[in-house]
């Protein structure tokens, strides 16, 4: 997208008419890319999954790559996922889901509900990376066998230590929501509702003994997870080809030597 | 701070009348806090900084824990800094930032500027983490001296590949800025305009060889680096002694085996 001044600063005053979202993110793992997913299948909105398409139908790999290396692109993401909405195009999935929020009616209307929504999800964020980080403590440019001896010491302080704390502190959240268990923030479903379902799911896979040693401490969080699962869109998508399984290259790696109890 | 449902759900709806911020953050580092207490600081805000208060005030590290601690806040923040604003508690450093900016005026108006603002931050964000994960790659919880071997591997790539390709796609997006280059965002300052700064002052501190072989091709970098050091209210802030000094206890730290050319 090339944008001379004036075109720019309409751009950001610009009232976006509704199109199909694009979402670009690597084609082969959820990874991030599904905490964005979950939000738009939830909420039943148009989009295209841009790198899973049709390198011929200008789609695919090379046309997310086309934008990741667009220099005349004022807002380059710097790294996937992005999405595009119009003319916006929106790096950090935290902020993709805070701008998405509203259209899909996935968060409260008042400003503190908005901003107590955004701080859950930093901090699920937060943890998809520590999880992340436990298989590549030294470097994501690394295979995991070449930092086996650190992978080992960092995912069992993350499995004794972080593991319980962060989801203690989303089953606190939980119980103290004035507006009832059934939600994160107030009595409607939001997308860190929606974020949370899949980092239990994440963990799940990648974790499942020590998940399931802290998860049967935390009957709100596992409600929120199941009652999520069963949202009907939510049901369709997670049985549909487009929910792609978790596996080895993504952010949750089952490798068993890492789940320490 | 104890609310029934009916006092929780006005809050949530609350215009929250203009009070003295509440800065609550470890009191004898810079960290994750300093980021805010620069928006606070560039302007002008009236602030608390709660934990270097006097215990005898009803201030100090037992004020910060008793919020930390306090069953029945319905929004606990999982870890310091979290800012009060009124009856608003929030956590996470980009989701203060992002609402302090629109009544700091460090933040554009269109929503397209905000959703850029707060996408730059969580990417400021990123990186700090990373930086703090030189020395601390397998558990904040253990020393430096217990993790030392990991470091050291952490930190090789992450000054060769991480603090290059970071300080690269800040410099093209300030070259790209349509608004010119003086600023991140638009054409005014913005709270990423001040991450930024305290960014490349803590890697110029803690990796001081590998960061300024970077800077030299980052021009544009450090002249927004100059600018905000310049800013009449940042400088005068930067001489106080509210500016604590960067120390082996912080994000930052200086070790020099870890600054790796």
């Amino acid at each position: 997208m090339v944008m001379g001044p004036a075109a720019y600063a309409a751009s950001l005053g610009a009232t976006v008419a509704r199109m199909t979202y694009e979402l670009h993110y690597w084609p082969t793992i959820q990874g991030r890319g599904e905490f964005v997913r979950l939000a738009l299948e939830a909420a039943g909105a148009a989009y295209v999954d841009v790198a899973r398409g049709d390198d011929a139908a200008g789609q695919g790999l090379p046309a997310m790559q086309k934008l990741l290396l667009d220099r005349q692109q004022p807002h380059p993401p710097f790294a996937p996922p992005f999405l595009k909405d119009g003319v916006l195009l929106i790096g950090q999935t935290a902020t993709i889901l805070q701008h998405l929020g509203p259209t899909l009616k996935l968060v409260g209307r008042s400003d503190a509900a908005r901003v107590w929504t955004q701080q859950i999800q930093l901090t699920i964020a937060d943890m998809v990376t520590e999880a992340h980080d436990t298989h590549h403590p030294i470097a994501s440019s690394l295979y995991y066998e070449d930092q086996q001896p650190e992978a080992l010491r960092r995912a069992a302080v993350f499995c004794r230590e972080r593991l319980p704390k962060y989801l203690r502190w989303f089953e606190a959240i939980i119980a103290r929501n004035p507006a009832g268990t059934r939600h994160l923030v107030g009595g409607k479903l939001s997308y860190a509702d929606l974020s949370l379902f899949q980092l239990v799911e994440g963990l799940r896979y990648a974790f499942p003994r020590a998940t399931q040693a802290v998860l049967a401490g935390t009957p709100g969080v596992l409600a929120l997870h199941a009652r999520v699962a069963a949202l009907p869109k939510l049901k369709a998508y997670l049985a549909s080809p487009r929910r792609l399984p978790f596996n080895q290259q993504g952010i949750f790696r089952q490798y068993p030597e890492l789940d320490i109890v």
